[in-house]
């Protein structure tokens, strides 16, 4: 007895199931499934993988059994359908398509409508009563097997076919009557005949074999080889062949096409949900030049094909157990399911689907979590642009902070502080944005840049204020000066309305229609306290500000993994004061700056201790580079040029001429390298001493009124084991001196950011004198590959486009670089210190990817922005599962 | 029978040698192997360290039997001084001295003229003839005793002292009278008595007693231990007691004191060298109060002296095998040897001495190669300024590259370049160099800057040029504007001298008097074919023209490890074409300006080629980001602000507006981490071809004219696999086109730097594809630490001062954390492609620390700038011979 290659599917049974892909396909597997299934799908048969391989291995003959397997299938086919391959009455008429274990998209051709020759075509005319329809069918049938199976170029019937349209005088195919269909059939077969030197094969079981061996052969075809190196698919997969019964649903009145979905896809409302097309085909419901019917109408139309489909989608449901999005057809009044797949759905909806499945039974909590991507929920927390408008994108940069926004265009913090107090909302468009701009974000709707990657200044700042922002948008030429930005042509200037969607990274021309959010839905709370059930790592926020402590609270954070202090000079009741520290000519002067910012912080972190009561704060020592917080150079020296040239002179020029020398003897080429972190706390010890006095005294105040302060003082930038020391025993002496004052104590912890490698390098070292690491896996990131993060936005999108880099590093951690770096330092470390506290607190704490990994290595927590916090959460609990992440069937 | 405690030495032999180190102490040791070599050295005895241990493990009480060795030995010293402790006739005087093995330099105090009292004071003044001379050391026994054993505070003798000063109405000490000095012995018994409670001990025994047990008890005063703390020296070690019989060079005409060398340490020259001043101490010597007399006149004064001498220097070498720098000291015509050891030399005598000495068969090749401190070879290649002269030194910065020069002050490259075409010398001053300065610093004597590290523009380019250098200059405000520096209340102005000392980073006041170098001796190539015949470690030259490159060689360069590409493009009549390749609005015009470029290049390369005929010339791509080559964008907002201020337009203003957009485009926050290295060939590949082309075609000509080229093309900045390959590949595409072309073929390789973090991480998957690395261990250093290389130099400063970090990173390689990744990927490297080529080419190439390093983890070549080839050389040899380095007695 020979070996089955033949698996039969049809009459609500079939030979093979899903289990079988390695031997099937993807395609017959599913076609198979789907019969089991109890749907109506369109009966046929799959030849085996595993002949294809055969028929390579014994060059290009058939296996032994195969041809006998294939005739008692059709005769199995014809029997359930009625009709008879080459019938001269009741025609069969058949599908050939390619079908390999992993999916190869446009990679093999199929064949459609075998079967047809000059007699059976009448027939198909008869049959149909359409006998345009039946030649259409014919010449297409005639050109794709003259160029799949025989060879033909393409290009030779393309151009009989444009011939026979100017002789109509038509533009369109669907215009060619019957006659021209003729007479195109006539002209395809000559252009076999003549460059393939043979005839189309009349005989339709002639056809079957050879259309199988083509795409046998299409298996080897220089074309798909090198798709499977590219996609390092291995090569002794082979490909099966699926034979199935042609439906048509464009055969007249009773016949039509359509989509549907077992739930809405969109709300994820319990209801089946899909688009109609009678009297079609399903190309035509997706290209869309005619108008569907929506269900609603079809059950109007149709009852009887509503019911059927109603239970169809229960059986589904049962079957696959998560929605599904499936095709089908009506022929003349019997309904024919052509394919199902898992539905896309909105994160809405996915949450909701999930939610309501576990309360249905239909799948356990576990399965639940991984039905929603984490990235999904961020639409539970931002409002986006209505899906179903058309929207006029001008331009597309980097999504670096979602959320949807509508406002009036302006170019300055200023101009946007003025504009928003007239209650107009603003959105603020520079080249790129620094800290001097930060009371201009705060009053924006959104935040637009031309420059700048998905962790500059702008992105980050955005993404902690919760505020929709895209980055890098290079298309857009801003020209702050004359306020105007140009676009393809298109001028944009202040107080112009412009659309800006963080979510997706677009720029939209006017006002476009936003939805609003809901964190506050039942289905979120439920789906979010499975997920934290689930998960083992621990996730913070970073927070700068009490509200922003406040929100990332709300949304779940169990407590601040990162305050970053610079962000409390910037205000404006503070920047003077630093300014005046940063300019001092001694460290007496320095003092008295900093003793009357003293205040002023502390009641900062009280702010953050009481938000977080009982949770761990971590506070950062000031990092970033000094200049930062002065005027800017550029804008100084011009002044001073102009002041001169206009001959003006006396105690102000003189000021402005100081304060240029300083902030010349600060400036630095590369200040991300240079003197910042804890580089300034040790050069300036009565800084780190001011922010230590500053958070203990909070502590204790705080404390004393009842609440439970966890500070976590963190070390910036430390790549020497003496610069951590030296803050720590500062740090330490200076809690001494404050508790005795106070006369309480509150528990702290002292540790460091591990962010550039050497610190990496030597973390077991390290991890013996500190409480703590945090990964600050930006800077990490930065230094590991050199890329700056403000300027690297250009080159890194030019990487991704051509494939030189798969992922953005500063947005999904690079494991094969920094992981190992980071994975080096947690050994060091646990093996150094098994009490110490491990987490992270760079941007990749919100990237679900990165969440995996982190887990993976075995941190304790991460921190990310607010707004990220949920999906951390979500990607936490997955990472646990080892689910590997939302999986379309 | 008790231990042995007590160590004699004298009489033409010792009990201890210098083996006994860790017993004895370095000083005790050294007395013995001094005795057991024949000189003759003042007798005296050790008390090992074993009995200070044991004095403290029993609460101070002395160890059994130590007394009575001392008894022993104290009376042998007596039979052999022909003189006796507390003898009212020829009273024995002895000094009593801490030593422990390893040295703490001023921690623990001496007790002089030990075995004074009322009585033998007098003794001393009949014999010596001197009354002034024995009370002057008595007066000062009283106050050493007082302080070092009895604690008395030693102000309170120096008010006395004063107060006697006042009283005789003289200024110094020595100005006394024998009167007053037997007033000051009373009144300082009576201090004593007032502040100790008790007598200063008369007899002698009790003194030696008193002043052993205080020796004992300064290993433990709270600074001893500070000490040892801070340098990591055990507890466990003790210190020995050594005492010794007072002799004095200060008791008539025929008694004085000198120093000698047993070679010419400034010139190597073998004869006895020295300077002798009669009747005097040695401290008198070295005061310089009066002038000493040379050795040629000691001869004819005292010739029975100077043949002794000469006969003790023969023993001298032959027992130390080196030359040896002693202190002698006659006494009434009786000579003694109190100190020998390993005597210093300018490096042209260390180098002479080396190679005498293996004629003379003295040291073997491997020991003389030893002698000489790698870092004392540039003394061959640059002038010093003459070391007997006294120079004003008004300032010190870091010693950026090695010589001495002389010139007028200027402030600007254009400056430079007008000032020398007078015929001037010029130093050029400036707060920083930028790429735009290079054709100032080619016409200077020296550069002087007051910022930037050891890897600062500077610093580097100066290097590369072999031209004196002095950077981090910080005590100097330039004034670059109004053309003046002011150091220290001084004001230094356009066109005045000023002298550089860049060997040791001094700036020098006027004109200070140079020597010039002599690279061509004799002696200087016989000792480099020593060190070439010994090492293992290749040495190649960065090196980016021809003259450079032929220097190089010069020097025993083996190659060209780093040709800077980049500075080529900074030439005259280059930089107008690489500006308008980058300011080219589409590639074609790019391609364009680089079309011109070609045959520029071409050029280059073929100088190169020229010069290391069959050897290897290693060509990096170019590097830096492209604004580097652009105006300053500070200068054109200035100069556009002026020009419309004063209503200037037309086309240059238009086109300087156009330009400073470009500008503003491509600068960049953090240029180093910004667009650049390889990531500019990739977005711009037309640069790289333009570069490849220029490469080859130079290589083809070369050799069609005989020569033989050896093109290594490396890579700049890859962090990703993707970006070597594919410039690897556009190579080898170029290669082809112009192998065929030019209708030959040549060898070459391609290979990578390895300077980013991330490219020592992912080493084993770039080595299967490269067929070389060289490590950039500046930037691999800068992003390891995240220290800028341009701006870190003020914090690097500050945390060397206060011992932060033991050496400049960027000067000595960071083992533990740079290190840590060469010898990481170095492993990967070597494991996934055996037949790689692994050097290094950052400034670390030259650092002999740094080189016995790479030598240690394998590497095949370091390369560092023309003029430290031969240190490296060295360096080189002396890793492979396992010398840790020059080795001081």
């Amino acid at each position: 007895m020979s070996k089955k290659f033949v698996y039969f599917f049809g009459g609500g049974a079939a030979e093979g199931d899903r289990s079988k892909k390695d031997l099937l396909g993807g395609k017959g597997a599913g076609l198979a499934e789907m019969t089991n299934a109890g749907l109506p799908v369109p009966p046929g048969f799959t030849i085996s993988t595993e002949a294809c391989l055969l028929y390579f291995q014994d060059e290009k003959n058939l296996p032994q059994g195969l041809q006998a397997q294939m005739d008692e299938a059709l005769s199995r086919l014809e029997k359930l359908a009625g009709q008879a391959l080459g019938s001269s009455e009741r025609p069969l008429l058949l599908s050939v398509r390619s079908g390999a274990a992993l999916s190869m998209p446009g990679m093999m051709d199929t064949v459609l409508n075998l079967g047809l020759n000059d007699v059976t075509v009448q027939a198909l005319a008869r049959w149909s009563g359409d006998e345009r329809f039946a030649y259409d069918c014919y010449r297409r049938f005639v050109q794709t097997f003259g160029s799949v199976v025989l060879g033909v170029q393409k290009s030779s019937f393309e151009e009989l076919l444009d011939d026979e349209k100017k002789r109509w005088g038509v533009r369109y195919d669907s215009e060619l009557p019957a006659a021209a269909l003729k007479e195109l059939v006539d002209q395809f077969q000559q252009a076999v005949r003549k460059q393939a030197g043979l005839e189309l094969p009349q005989d339709p079981q002639i056809q079957l074999g050879m259309a199988r061996d083509a795409v046998f052969r299409s298996w080897n075809t220089p074309r798909a080889i090198k798709y499977r190196q590219m996609h390092e698919i291995p090569d002794t997969l082979g490909t099966a062949v699926n034979v199935q019964m042609m439906v048509f649903g464009n055969l007249g009145e009773r016949s039509g096409s359509g989509v549907g979905f077992t739930r809405n896809p969109s709300t994820g409302q319990r209801l089946l949900y899909g688009e109609f097309l009678p009297n079609a085909q399903g190309e035509d419901v997706v290209a869309g030049v005619r108008t569907p019917l929506q269900f609603s109408e079809l059950e109007k139309k149709w009852p009887d094909i509503y019911r059927q489909l109603s239970e169809i989608a229960e059986k589904l449901e049962r079957h696959y157990r998560d929605v599904q999005d499936f095709e089908f057809t009506v022929q003349q009044g019997k309904l024919y399911i052509l394919q199902t797949r898992t539905g896309k759905r909105t994160g809405v909806a996915a949450v909701k689907i999930a939610v309501d499945m576990v309360r249905e039974g239909l799948v356990s909590q576990q399965e639940a979590l991984g039905r929603v991507e984490p990235q999904q929920l961020v639409q539970f927390l931002h409002p986006i642009f209505d899906p179903s408008d058309r929207l006029e994108v001008i331009a597309t940069g980097l999504p670096a902070s979602p959320g949807a926004a509508v406002g009036r265009v302006v170019f300055t913090a200023g101009d946007a502080v003025q504009m928003s107090k007239k209650g107009e909302p603003v959105i603020l468009v520079r080249n790129e944005t620094s800290a001097e701009d930060i009371h201009g974000m705060e009053v924006a709707r959104a935040i637009l840049t031309a420059r700048g990657g998905m962790t500059s200044h702008a992105a980050v700042v955005a993404r902690g204020m919760g505020k929709c922002c895209v980055v890098g948008c290079d298309a857009l030429k801003v020209d702050e000066r004359n306020k105007v930005i140009t676009v393809n042509g298109l001028e944009i200037r202040e107080g112009d309305f412009l659309s800006v969607d963080g979510t997706a990274g677009r720029v939209i021309k006017g006002k476009a229609h936003t939805i609003a959010a809901d964190p506050s839905s039942d289905e979120f709370a439920d789906f979010m306290r499975m997920a934290d059930a689930a998960r083992a790592l621990g996730v913070r926020a970073n927070a700068d500000i009490p509200r922003d402590a406040q929100t990332a609270r709300r949304f779940g954070a169990e407590g601040i993994g990162l305050c970053r202090t610079e962000h409390m000079f910037f205000a404006e009741d503070r920047l003077p004061l630093v300014q005046r520290m940063i300019l001092a000519a001694s460290e007496a002067e320095r003092r008295a700056a900093l003793e009357q910012l003293l205040p002023l912080q502390r009641s900062d972190f009280f702010g953050l201790f009481q938000a977080m009561d009982g949770l761990p704060v971590t506070i950062r020592f000031l990092d970033p580079p000094l200049h930062e917080f002065l005027p800017k150079r550029e804008e100084l020296v011009v002044e001073i040029a102009l002041a001169k040239e206009r001959g003006q002179a006396g105690p102000e020029l003189a000021e402005k001429e100081q304060v240029l020398r300083r902030v010349r003897e600060l400036s630095e080429f590369n200040p991300m390298l240079g003197h910042r972190g804890c580089r300034l706390g040790i050069t300036y010890p009565e800084i780190s001493e001011m922010q230590a006095r500053a958070i203990f005294q909070a502590a204790c105040r705080f404390q004393k009124e009842g609440g439970h302060p966890h500070p976590e003082i963190m070390i910036p930038l430390v790549s020497l084991l003496a610069e951590f020391s030296e803050q720590k025993k500062l740090v330490e002496r200076v809690g001494r001196e404050v508790f005795e004052a106070e006369r309480v104590s509150v528990p702290y912890h002292v540790g460091t950011m591990i962010e550039v490698p050497r610190a990496a390098l030597i973390a077991g070292r390290i991890a013996r004198v500190a409480d703590f690491f945090s990964f600050g896996t930006n800077d990490l990131t930065q230094s590991t590959f050199g890329f700056s993060r403000d300027d690297s936005g250009p080159f890194i999108a030019e990487y991704l486009n051509r494939r030189l880099l798969a992922r953005d590093p500063f947005v999904t951690l690079d494991e094969e670089g920094v992981g190992a770096l980071v994975q080096m330092a947690v050994e060091k470390a646990r093996k150094a210190n098994p009490r110490i506290q491990l987490g992270i607190c760079g941007e990749h704490g919100g990237d679900p990817q990165s969440v995996r990994f982190f887990h993976r290595v075995g941190l304790d927590y991460v921190s990310c922005s607010p707004f990220r916090v949920p999906v951390a959460r979500l990607a936490a609990a997955q990472a646990a599962l080892g689910e590997s992440h939302y999986t379309t069937a």
